[in-house]
């Protein structure tokens, strides 16, 4: 595993549980954490669990002992890392989202072409597509319960950048980020409304803003300019005709962690909020109107995505949980020799929605068609 | 009055109950009910308690014993009748959207300007405004409880129109209506959000659909056609700089009647949804972090607004209250001689921001300012 | 009317909107309002919309303009008037509950048997059951949609006694309210789970409890004692062998008035909460298991119970509309020579599990069956 | 650690977890796990991640390498295991509920006394007290902010009895498991609010039902008799002079894991549901009455209970996260020389409310006094 910051932490995590809980074909061992800072990684291995440590990720792809290289530095980094494992015969688990540019993201896309045909597998971490209500709203869509999509709708809003006192960061310099809130966050809920409608963007018209132009350095001396957004907003039509509205943000006072979605078909709909993950409501258009209403589905039942792997019913699953599944999947496909999903490719396809939205925000929020798609 | 249908019953209701209430200034009487068909007008004034009627409303300007129109027609009808009403020294309640074009609007705005240089007094009609939990969000706004306003965030959604078969009516048919969802529930949340924090919008970038292109009419011969949108979303900024994002719509399977809005601001927030109408979510972002969290406020204490007119603490009230809090206004203002506020010219100003959604998404969702206003 | 206090408020806005709304078949004329002191009976009149004034309810008997009585006043007094009323040939809408006392119950219940057979109809005010939410309860348990009955869960909390400088009322006086929470609130929750059940309590143990034991009088000179309960609970079993679990209190700090029930049974459960008095919350427990869960049925559709005599879907109702509705099926019974429900014969069994619950309380919380039930 | 069916799973994840997210004092090892059946047992250590295995665990107190009984087995095992555990020099941990019997649960105290004067320790297993929003419950209640408790509310609903065709297992069997709802689950709600509230029960009165008297055997063949309750309700009073009512059940149609309590004092009040975990609702009775009402905290922020150990906020945790916080606690005590809680003399005081149930329920649900208690 490359990187050991917050992302680290939830993929050792879902390594150390994955084995007890899924039995997966292929057995994970934690064989290496690498890092710059020798001191630092040593640390950090110590207390993950990792077996060793590296400075140098390259020496990674060296090892025969390693098969698979897990990707949890900044966005900066994604692309050459992820390109060179590819190319060296690892599989290759990168973290979200794919890349800093298109441009990268293509690439990282024809090294995941060229390792496939060899064998080697590849996947995005967009983790929220495995939190098993998501997993059940993406089946009763693909089921028919909710028909035709007509609406799609889908916040994340968190306020850790509300406070103008809160430190700079990678997270606001666009050189190690890319974006702000639309890349972290943003990318999340396009990914994640994409993968439970089966449909896709093919336009957007959108506006992004900046409430705080200037953050103090962690370490106490002067500020540091934030060149990314806050806030982004759009608004757009999928390729089967079903209007979206989108906002990502850092600044939604109150709001912790609240990737919300609803869709709305043309038999029923379905809602979600990340804040009370275990849970998916469900509104069922056909029955007797009596009787209709938005019900509350805990998700939590044998019979629901993942679970049988947990708890008896009632018993709640975490945020960290739905990495678990993520490498349960991963290492599934692995051992059956098929691809997982998201692939490279679903990943270049959300940094494509990324850039027609910074570019319709650059151009005055003029409709800007997503690059790839049918329209 | 003018006009006997759903709005026409609310009215009654509100002109019933403003009196015991209320006790206002002016204590009202219910003198005359106008429609066109003699018959229809006789029953539904008989059900509804005036004590008149009237075929042509423009006798009700002639009739000395009549001070108030109250318009409750399609919104065709709106400016010929209130700058008559005007200018014949009616005071004047319009039903909102205030018209169904700017122009209308001017000039009704005209008439509202000469006719208040003689004491009359005129108002549209936006009753949400006067729901107890949303007066009460406009307070904490100006009293500076949020901080600045960052984000606004509004969606009104029915799903009355969802089943392809819901007959055709005027409602769907632009000549009568002005335009579908836009018009009838986006104007809605448009004044209701720029009522609560105080703020206007600049400009917008905008899209409309149309999911149901034909209905069949009531009587069940044929089909006519839908010339109106079933649903229309926008995004924008405010004259202080906010964002905006806004979604109207008749077609949310399962949304009944979800007027909602969410206002982030530097120091706090506010959510509210019109199906749980009697509540207020406050979060105050200055509270201890360890006890900070969105507190569900039930608007029923004394001290809210409107509320020691009616029902002891926790006894909840109904939609139909919004219109008997407006006339209580209404008859307040006319009783002490001062101009109640929605105006005229609030209404010009929504009925601005309409046309400026209206054209952004008929020019491909460029980007439109709202006429007059400051951007 | 006899008395004008809240509750005389609540019912004049009823006999107000009943003809309006429901078109009975006996139409009502809001005729005369008793009260002891005059000048205040005569405001009180103007004010609510009555027509004439008595300083003496049995005038009200004399009158031939009179064909029902309304009572109004505090517990102790409906005995007296309710049977005076119904033996001078009047009919009877009585304040819950019925009395305070099973022996005034048990005349009550006498005269309106002797009225019955004159074709004189009597009724109790447990308005609650006309909630449609509620309505609607009963109708899914009447049909069988929840099955067989196993635990009846309800409360009704309050917190206007949690503040020990909240002045003393006939409500905290023996004497006249007869007892405390239990009578006040207590005998709602006993009513309404029992119309929703079907079923009856046999027997129960309970205990009572005054945090506060005296009060300062309104007038601000002195305290007076507090010779009631401020929150009872019991615990009991019903004639079909559910598990019942109550409790009623006034000083439960933030609730206002949250009359909740849940009951679970064989195939499923139903919740409801008055302070969210449009939804009832539905378990079908034969749903699919991966689909189940607690539906939020917004009770606002033309087939709910009361709802087509009011607004479109989603247009939520109030809680004087309880009232409106108890009228409208008082009036339809007057109309067809039915007796209406509840009458006074519930309003009896009602004041035994009353009766039941203080004894058991005064005896150390001993098992006391409910006098006339079947245990 | 002995046993590895439910418990032991979650244990496991627990001992998995603790080193990396606390960083202990005493860095724990999973040395053995010990079961009746050898190729049982061997799975499951290889599956859960123990080093070693035992059929006997009379075994593990002989071996040097292990300083900690964790007890995971059904509760007729508990007082053998822990008192030769203790006896024999091993620190204890026990699962809930401490014993079947009061006289089992003194015993275990007595070994816990002695082994407590060698510096030995013991806890019992109430995980429940170790979610956050529940330790903040506590906490809040500690200084003050909800003022003399009046009103405990608790209910433990879960469903999976429900289906009379779900099998007969040693759940339901009173001679394995000490009694149904009421020590399975019952425990946790008495321990939880007795926590929380730093009150205890001195006296109640009760019942219990039998809904489905025989169940199927696992394996197909014949029915077993059920001899616990399916629900257990009971009413109380503590020794501060709060009301408490609670009820437990495992047939609540559509409840699955519903640990719900509130607790109303004097100045706020405390709201809670396991099903929602990370929330818990305070009211602040102190507040201006215009801004207050339930305010739904999201336990995840760094300064609430054990959060800075896991993510940022709004990430939320799940069911198993409790336990790591237990074997946080019990490794902190243990390197600390200090006694952990929830103790043995805990888990006695629980064992002696669930034996006064008992016996209420037995004798026709006559108040009971709770052996040991001031009352």
């Amino acid at each position: 595993m490359v990187g050991y910051a917050f992302m680290g932490r939830a993929h050792s995590q879902a390594w150390r549980s994955v084995g007890p809980f899924f039995d997966p074909p292929v057995r994970p061992v934690m064989a290496a954490l690498a890092g710059r800072t020798e001191e630092k990684v040593r640390a950090a291995a110590a207390e993950l669990g990792w077996a060793s440590v590296e400075t140098d990720w390259k020496e990674l792809l060296r090892r025969d002992d390693i098969g698979l290289i897990d990707i949890c530095t900044p966005g900066d980094g994604h692309a050459e890392i992820a390109v060179a494992a590819l190319d060296a015969g690892k599989h290759v688990l990168c973290e979200k989202p794919l890349a800093n540019s298109v441009a990268e993201a293509e690439a990282m896309v024809a090294a995941a072409e060229r390792a496939q045909a060899r064998g080697i597998r590849s996947m995005v971490g967009f983790n929220y597509r495995r939190v098993p209500a998501v997993t059940l709203a993406h089946k009763l869509v693909a089921e028919g319960r909710i028909g035709t999509v007509r609406h799609i709708r889908a916040q994340y809003l968190q306020d850790w950048l509300n406070d103008p006192e809160a430190p700079w960061s990678w997270r606001v310099d666009r050189d190690r980020s890319g974006s702000g809130a639309l890349g972290d966050i943003g990318a999340h809920i396009i990914d994640t409304t994409q993968f439970v409608t089966g449909d896709s963007l093919v336009g957007v018209t959108a506006l992004t803003e900046t409430f705080v132009a200037e953050r103090p350095y962690p370490g106490g001396t002067g500020r540091g300019r934030v060149t990314v957004d806050d806030a982004a907003l759009f608004i757009g039509r999928t390729s089967r005709g079903a209007t979206a509205s989108f906002e990502a943000t850092r600044v939604a006072a109150g709001r912790k962690n609240s990737l919300r979605f609803e869709v709305n078909g043309s038999k029923g709909s379905l809602a979600f909020d990340l804040e009370s993950m275990n849970e998916l409501w469900f509104h069922d258009g056909t029955a007797d109107k009596v009787e209709a209403g938005f019900r509350r589905i805990l998700v939590t039942e044998p019979d629901h995505p993942y679970i049988d792997a947990w708890w008896p019913p009632g018993h709640v699953l975490g945020y960290e949980h739905s990495f678990t599944h993520e490498l349960a999947d991963l290492l599934a496909a692995i051992g059956e020799g098929t691809d997982p999903r998201p692939s490279f490719a679903d990943g270049l396809q959300v940094q494509r929605v990324l850039a027609a939205v910074e570019e319709s925000a650059a151009r005055g929020s003029g409709w800007t068609s997503v690059e790839g798609s049918a329209s």
